[in-house]
């Protein structure tokens, strides 16, 4: 077998067999196959596609190319969530509590950002005392004593998706659906999940801009799942304004914990219940979603999704205080409100440039070197399609260094489209693939 | 700039500008921009194409990446003329001497072959003492005072098309009009002809099986000579079996003196008639083909062409008696000739299976390890639409080593088909692109 007749046999819209893509992925691995064969392979593959059955055999060969984590010492149905990412995205942070407080195991493995804010470990890390790096023994007693436990990435998982990505990345070939449904699927396999719920973002500030290309990797992700015996529900949700109003590390450790109590942001409340609810019924936990949905309200209301964020993060060394004091989590020395420049709707905005008014203030990476200020950030007063006087806030920006403040308030101006006709609400959940 | 967003932009169908492919040919060969980019660029553009203009200015990058051979020493219009590559194609040693014949200066560089028989210069080599590495100076002194030298490449020609073609080679990239008219180009402009005669090969013993393909690539080629100034004409022609009888390094060299002295296969005449024709038009010597054919046909006839051969040969130091003696030249230890097996007539004769048998005798090079025997090959008896009786010779092989022999005659036999109905002869020249 050759590697150039396996690029060849792509390029000329051929689908390939299991022994091929063995060959090619076990030979990149371990350095038999060069770059420049796989790139040319990659981008062979976003022009021509692969089929259901090519992206289930890429994502097995990738999730057994590593560690395969082995979640039997957690007793019942591991669920697991996945977001493809977007601006203000708090779900996990809310879900994982949430989630167990139903009975429902919750084994969370999560990664830090490049982005906008931090990823979910970053923002755990804003909890004093948080400890994030428990061993695999002790993340495993501590779901099964506490129902939840999220822990950073440990041991060598999915090497050949960190190549190929790594590869990708830097030869325009990241935005092929099939290659990005296999390596997001490739690691939720690998870190040991019995079912798997997604939320695939669509919108301004999603990686898939196009609701049918959400649709496209929903679908081609919903399709693995089936193929490799994993039950999967995809959720594609609106991207096209930032979820719930807090960008910004601690301030969305804030925000969920906000959320946690009942009192959170309605677009955010409603996609944590939504997507909870997917879980509990993937776990065979509930009849049907309804059921689900009403269990997940109650224990908004009744305090035990709050009670079991307490419990996780006091089982994790943390000072779980926060939930009743948010003033012990990092705090910003100054707030600065920006205000609308004009009267009218507003009709948009775009979530990228919240995203990057957050970055500017410190609240992200902008490569991996970067140090994160957990307590900047920013927090939105209006949404879409609210009213709007001029002269009212539609953020305060929290910082610490008021160097980079002209450009983040003028990046969040920009985010903001106000007119005269007011615009109808985003739908929230567009379409549900199972 | 960033090789990422060229090929980006080369993948998203856009054109690159000068700049770009400036930027990413001179990373390249000097080592900035790695295989792994350019090979992701290479296939992006195997699926995108590249419009004239962007050829074009690959086509000049690659040519100016290394040395530009300057033919000024060199008095008159110096026509080049270049053959995408077939089965027993010999043109090259007719048209040399033939074309200066007619009083038109020809500077030819060749390269040795990799395939069913060496190039132009490995037959040039089984002339006794003939020697193909003139210094630059001798080369323009012998094409001043005899008005022909046909000698190896020397210098660091097109290095960017050396480069390129190796990582296309192994990354299933070669296929792509374009690249392959901008590969063959560059070569042609930086070895310094004024105007080029392309001889495209169509059919299937040419690089190009299918005639529409054959015609992308010279009308390619043809816009990117008009983008750069050089005069170029495009002939596609006929590889549907090959041109000429004989395939094999002597037996070439021994078929080109035959034709010369105006007794040569009709096929292989008439084309190198057409070619050379095409040559003297585009130097401004004629009026029109008609006079160019008449002029070349003449001097085959009257000697002129013979005796421009042998000159150029005592030249560079080749033993001229050749011309009258063809038993000088290498020759094969024994023959065998290889008998139809049924009546009928020749409907088709492969192209490739007739190249492959010749390189089972030991006439071509598998790898560029390989030694050529320059004895050996093959003698057609038949070409397509030919009656044939069972027992008739189709071909005659000549061997100096009988262990092959077997599989030379069983691949000889595969290229020929034998039907009851006559077909009709192949047409030789199918257009001309200019």
């Amino acid at each position: 077998m050759r590697a150039y007749d396996i690029i060849y046999k792509k390029r000329e819209g051929q689908k390939l067999n299991k022994e091929e893509l063995e060959f090619l992925i076990k030979g990149y691995v371990n350095g038999e196959i060069p770059d420049y064969q796989i790139s040319a392979w990659a981008m062979a593959v976003f022009f021509q596609g692969m089929d259901a059955a090519e992206t289930a055999k890429l994502t097995m060969l990738m999730a057994e190319s590593g560690d395969m984590i082995d979640l039997s010492p957690i007793q019942g149905v591991k669920v697991d969530k996945h977001s493809t990412g977007g601006v203000g995205d708090t779900t996990t942070l809310i879900l994982a509590p949430l989630v167990a407080s139903a009975g429902i195991p919750v084994a969370k493995m999560s990664g830090r950002g490049l982005g906008h804010t931090g990823g979910t470990i970053d923002k755990l890390e804003s909890i004093p005392n948080f400890n994030t790096s428990l061993s695999r023994d002790k993340f495993f007693d501590n779901v099964n004593q506490h129902g939840v436990a999220v822990v950073g990435q440990t041991g060598n998982l999915t090497p050949a998706d960190k190549k190929l990505y790594a590869l990708r990345d830097v030869t325009a070939t990241v935005e092929s659906i099939p290659l990005i449904a296999s390596s997001i699927m490739s690691k939720k396999l690998a870190g040991g999940a019995d079912a798997i719920v997604l939320d695939v973002k669509t919108g301004n500030g999603a990686f898939m801009k196009e609701f049918d290309d959400a649709k496209k990797l929903a679908e081609a992700m919903v399709a693995i799942g089936k193929k490799v015996g994993r039950d999967t529900a995809a959720y594609i949700t609106d991207m096209n304004q930032p979820l719930g109003n807090a960008v910004g590390n601690a301030l969305e450790v804030k925000e969920a914990i906000k959320t946690l109590r009942g009192e959170g942001p309605e677009d955010l409340t409603e996609l944590c219940i939504e997507l909870g609810s997917a879980m509990l019924q993937l776990s065979g936990k509930i009849k049907d979603l309804e059921e689900g949905r009403n269990i997940l309200k109650e224990n908004l209301k009744n305090g035990k999704a709050l009670a079991k964020f307490s419990e996780m993060i006091r089982a994790q060394g943390g000072n779980a205080e926060v939930v009743d004091d948010l003033s012990l989590l990092p705090t910003a020395a100054d707030t600065v409100e920006v205000k609308a420049e004009k009267d009218g709707y507003i009709s948009e905005i775009k979530a990228l440039d919240v995203g990057l008014a957050a970055m500017i203030l410190g609240a992200g990476r902008e490569n991996k070197e970067s140090e994160i200020d957990l307590a900047v950030g920013l927090e939105l007063k209006k949404k879409t399609a609210d009213p709007v006087s001029k002269g009212e806030p539609l953020a305060v920006l929290h910082y610490n260094d008021s160097k980079n403040l002209k450009d983040a308030k003028k990046k969040l101006l920009e985010a903001f489209t106000i007119t005269d006709e007011k615009k109808k609400k985003n739908e929230l959940i567009y379409e549900i693939i199972k």
